[in-house]
């Protein structure tokens, strides 16, 4: 099961548009074939959302699917280039419920 | 409710040795107070650890406690670097149970 931490990063001053944006994102992804999480948060001058997926093949789905398209269209010109992404796999270790997403 | 992300970086040839040393941290860090998620995930050259704590006083407890002092011992000349570390609040949106760790 894919786990995902894509981080962006806002230019100078439009942290609160880019939340709005990505905050009116994250329903339409929940709803997506094989999403499990897909949570936002705000950092000091970026945003960072934790996702897990299903399966590779639902991760590419979204990848590629309307959602994102729509996301990098709406960005354009209020984030630092493209998002960081790290595509991650657990490893299992400790107790069960606070070692796993 | 702080949430972390700490992401480290193995020196070439020692992903293996990094992810042994972390594996046997994580049940330490799990005891800790206020640790509600310590989970690890291993990437393609880097391990990256999602984090969420009570609140900020156990966070800091945490960060200065003898867990990660004798981690940072253990990983003394096997990562490049300190570890990233993006701390991060939780910005809710669409279904609770997939917009939240």
């Amino acid at each position: 099961m894919p786990v995902l931490v894509a981080t962006i990063t806002p230019v100078e001053g439009q942290m609160d548009a880019v939340e709005s944006i990505l905050k009116d994102l994250v329903p339409l992804v929940h709803d997506e074939e094989g999403c499990e999480l897909y949570a936002l948060h705000r950092g000091r001058d970026c945003f960072v959302m934790v996702e897990k997926w299903t399966d590779g093949d639902a991760l590419r789905v979204h990848g590629s699917g309307p959602n994102l398209q729509l996301l990098n269209q709406q960005l354009e010109g209020l984030v630092v280039g493209p998002p960081g992404v790290q595509v991650i796999k657990a490893v299992p270790a400790g107790d069960a419920a606070k070692g796993s997403l």
